[in-house]
């Protein structure tokens, strides 16, 4: 999303623009290579350190990654669209559809490195499932992947007294998910608060997210509360920034 | 908000987690000096690596800032918590409030740099608001700062022909702001769209930001609509990651 300034539009910005239209007309294909530092110094007769910051733009958009080495290619992956509250709709779950399914336009998540795991509460966890300090939770760690790419982590907690031995404590919770199973416990969603913020991965989330250099993740915290406010479920998920837009929408 | 990753800790999130310790308990206040890399690594015994990892660490959380050439200092600023739905509710500008005010919890928002002119609008904003290529638009520029900090800039595109000479033309908008003089237009706000992406600054946004390195901007791109759904009004806010928490709350 280009913004404007309105004044003289820096060098280093013209240079993005002209590689990100080849991109986006496909004059340059996906995976092709992108011309390098030397080749755009010579071309636009700017200094390097401007050739950089033309190229780090467009890795910055998650249009372009830098090969160690190599160079700096064309990546046309698609941003996935979330949507807040259509995706948690019960209409969605209730039909039996994970809530994920919804999420990815026509492209299908897969899942790796599930793990389920009966852990005392850390204590952000605690505070906020209005649970005792260390008390016994179910943690449900994941990663999401769409067309092969690891997009999402995500560690759901809820409390173990909750969800017993339920299906919500194998690896695969069934048809609907979580949302479902927490249904015919008596204890159905109705309630959502996401929290987001955005900052820089710690290594072990660049590694797990197979992040580029200057990629940050978006952390999105999701709680789930019955009809009655008790909350049921936190979900903490890590997202790369490249790979998604969210989308909220709501009435005045 | 910390990560569980069920197995060993790295000793840099030890660290990390031992000085964010002593920040929150106010061992350490606002301005102090962290201990360097040296210090560091003769307390803990540990490469120069994990300990500038660490407080690289602290400084992406936003909780530390990195002065050149001096150290890493203690920054006790704490994150404004922005509602998606309750902020925009016609219940708060209806009454004469600029809708940011009841968004920074007790903090007031400072307003500079702020600027309005015709201009053409840029191709994605032409296709948002549904104009012709070029149409002309009203666009309103601001930096918004919270305790002189700079936490936020915002850049609204209106159509010009629905505006005319109204004061959203002008510097100050009046009581209630943007979305009370559209009222008065015929042209209530009634649903809203708010597109969230996270990615690097620009070097003109971490100038205007402040922004210390290693910190990325959140952008938020907001779509008010009538209750016809006429889009009326596009806002582009890039925002300083460290200063926010962004909130939606809605229901299944």
């Amino acid at each position: 999303m280009p913004t404007s300034d309105g004044g003289s539009i820096p060098v280093y910005r013209q240079i993005a623009d002209d590689l990100r239209h080849a991109i986006v007309s496909d004059a340059l294909e996906d995976g092709a290579r992108l011309p390098g530092e030397n080749d755009l110094m010579e071309q636009y007769g700017v200094a390097r350190a401007t050739a950089r910051q033309a190229l780090s733009q467009l890795i910055n958009e998650g249009i372009a990654t830098a090969v160690r080495g190599s160079g700096v290619y064309v990546r046309k992956f698609r941003p996935l669209r979330r949507h807040g509250q259509h995706r948690l709709s019960r209409e969605l779950w209730g039909v039996g559809r994970a809530i994920w399914e919804a999420d990815s336009d026509d492209r299908g998540y897969t899942l790796d490195q599930v793990s389920v795991a009966t852990e005392a509460a850390p204590e952000y966890v605690a505070r906020v499932l209005g649970l005792a300090a260390d008390a016994p939770v179910c943690v449900r760690r994941r990663r999401y992947l769409v067309e092969d790419r690891p997009v999402q982590l995500a560690t759901s907690f809820l409390p173990a007294e909750l969800v017993g031995d339920s299906p919500i404590t194998a690896a695969d919770t069934g048809p609907g998910g979580i949302y479902a199973r927490l249904a015919e416990l008596g204890s159905e969603p109705a309630h959502f608060t996401e929290e987001i913020r955005s900052r820089m991965p710690a290594p072990e989330e660049m590694k797990a997210l197979k992040l580029g250099p200057g990629t940050p993740v978006v952390v999105i915290v999701r709680t789930a509360l019955t009809a009655a406010h008790r909350p049921v479920e936190l979900n903490e998920m890590v997202l790369d920034s490249s790979a998604y837009v969210l989308q909220y929408d709501f009435d005045a």
